[in-house]
């Protein structure tokens, strides 16, 4: 038997011959590089460390709500400015990262890292002002909800709309991976999938949420109300001459202002659904509607069948 | 250029003299104190000790389940009195400043904190009582499930009515904020999203259950099974002469036992269902049943084509 | 009054006692055993051990992508056998519980657990390799996905169908508990419930996949994609004569190759569908079908109303 290379000395032979094999196993297909995110050179983000990050924006949007960091008033600037400069050295980190390992870049001052950082956060103060009328939007929706703060301590449409609020600004700024790698931290937390090319208009409120699918290339306008379940999805993929599918074109629905959208409705493609519309439970939708349509679907027939001679 | 008033000392001088200055911006937008919550005076509970607390409470339940503590046999008493200890101390300041905060008191004293918190651990022993029924029917209702044991490891269900059951006692005692989070909390790990103020019977079995939506005056009976994606939701919203949304009403469904709602069923408004009944799978329901009514959708009409000449 | 048992001497007096008096009904509670694991002799896996081990496993696949550590490329066999070492002996120690608990052994040498965990690590470089072809599946079958890279370190499916795969290993080992408890931390993360009985073949990619449900006897082809809200479940229950639910039967369907199954769609029962075919958004189907079917339901009848005479 060959020396082992790894130091399994503390479990018992038969064990550490078998692991020593596995590793070796393991390591070939690490070969092709596929999957393989190491430290050095150029490479990827990191996941735990995207997931930090969004949470200390969310922390910048409602200080103190998270209940991680715990200031006193007059401090909250002083707190606020500490946690600033986290957040820009870390998104610094991971986005120099992503955009080098994308764009093939050597350094990153050839990548323009810095001023997509600043871009973020130079929104931020507005992206708080837009999320405060989405938290408007859910008190004058929810006829369950008590209070502003209620709604921000734990709703979670406010969560998955505001991250999806930040990421979209990277996401204009030509920020690989990251983007939605903090959408899917929202979707995972949520329920919530908004991918962050999506554009919001102001006042959105989701309600409950679970199952809700917002595609790239949606647009959505002021003051639309969506409920649990609903898709806002491509309606067929175009494919090229290859057979491969056509990245990038518009394939989701354009939604007016003043919307409602009832739970598990589907509205597929690239339509529009005109101003003050109302589209209904389970509607499934594919064509444009004009503006101050109300649309919905009969239910399928019941069929009632009384048991133990009931009726 | 005014000395800076943040220590930005370890950046560069550019980026240092811009995060000063997106600091300042975004305290201006704190002026107002929305979404602001600061350790002193009076403010409200925070997200992060609530899921702490929540996570001690499940414990208390389940002891030994979730893996945090490892205690032996004969010393379970004493750590559920320690672990109880805790989540009392922890519980009574959160539930002061949530108290406090909405009803604008100014010290415990005058609260009530103290007798809100002994209603929750209290009703505990019940609690456990009446979970025990809810691991019942999850085995008698899933032929995947193998033992109790298994359902209390592994069902999100039981999770989620579990700690809708704690939080429900809570919203009883008119505790502001905090019976939400802590359904908040199970809607984020479940997918499942009870109101706190839904009355729930005995051996209630939620399975699978991503999507579930059961909202605030719901009332459910005893041996009721439900499959994902079900909505127990209001009907329609009806709103005062100024047109604000009423709150408060009944707007729920009362459902009866030995009730079966399948997967996608929307049941919608004060409605009641009759025991006995079983509601297929995507019916849709707006109107009330009498006792022993089986209903199922006829599906919407399928269309088949057949590719390839193969039909 | 007695002298008190648990040490509440911190606490007020009044307090102390009805903490100490809830501890004692609490522990009433405890003595039927049921919901209650300790550390000592016989007794279940825990919770938050699992969930770790299977995040580890998660990094053996894809090394880095997590973020939780950061290898230098030389390095990442090094690390790997670190890691592997690691779960080795965690996996040991919670296999040990589960199996000796389940079959009433007294000893791991009679148990066979060493063999199922080798079961498992034997499997990764096969399972690495079968991932690496969902992830291509998911590049193929997503307009908006950019490479790769991006639908590793954000995609949700990848992470359940990743842990479905491996907690599938030790379904067939026929490891008590664990397996399901892999499979819910995947399905608490994603919104995706794939119970690891369930069999997948090669290139299976579920997008968004929110509310997706497939059941434990389900049998899914190669080139298979699903979407957000699909069931592959069970038809009906049959019961014993003791009017017991059967365990184990095959109760659900079966899914042949290059198959496309669209959101909301449910598939119920033992039933076949033939390669090639597309199931359409919302399709319920209880019925199997030949190969090359393609089924739409023809949605319900949208009734419009045009508001404020704009029609």
């Amino acid at each position: 038997m060959q020396p082992l290379k790894y130091d399994f000395s503390d479990l018992e032979g038969a064990a550490s011959v078998r692991l020593a094999e596995i590793v070796d196993r393991i390591g070939e297909t690490y070969r092709d590089g596929f999957g393989v995110n190491h430290l050095d050179g150029v490479n990827l983000p990191r996941r735990a460390e995207i997931v930090e990050i969004t949470e200390k924006l969310l922390e910048v949007i409602f200080p103190g709500f998270d209940g991680r960091r715990q200031g006193h008033k007059e401090m909250i600037a002083h707190d606020v400015a500490e946690l600033l400069k986290e957040i820009y050295s870390e998104l610094f980190d991971q986005m120099c990262r992503a955009i080098r390992y994308s764009r093939k870049v050597r350094s990153c001052e050839e990548c323009g890292t810095n001023e997509a950082v600043f871009a973020l956060l130079d929104a931020l103060p507005q992206i708080r002002e837009t999320v405060k009328l989405d938290v408007e939007a859910a008190y004058a929706g929810d006829p369950a909800a008590t209070s502003y703060d209620e709604i921000i301590l734990s709703y979670p449409g406010i969560k998955a709309i505001t991250i999806q609020r930040m990421a979209h600004v990277l996401y204009h700024q030509g920020v690989p991976f990251i983007p939605r790698m903090m959408t899917e931290h929202a979707h995972s937390q949520t329920g919530i999938d908004i991918h962050p090319g999506a554009h919001l208009g102001r006042g959105v409120f989701i309600d409950h949420g679970t199952g809700v699918v917002i595609g790239e290339t949606a647009v959505i306008g002021d003051n639309v109300r969506i409920y649990q379940g609903v898709t806002l999805g491509a309606g067929n993929f175009p494919k090229d001459a290859c057979g491969m599918l056509i990245k990038g074109n518009k394939r989701h629905p354009t939604i007016g202002n003043n919307v409602t959208i009832y739970s598990g409705a589907s509205v597929l493609g690239d339509i529009t659904i005109g101003d003050n519309s109302v589209i209904g439970g389970n509607v499934w939708l594919t064509e444009s509607l004009p503006p101050g349509t109300k649309i919905t679907s009969r239910p399928p027939e019941n069929r009632l069948k009384f048991a133990n001679d009931r009726a």
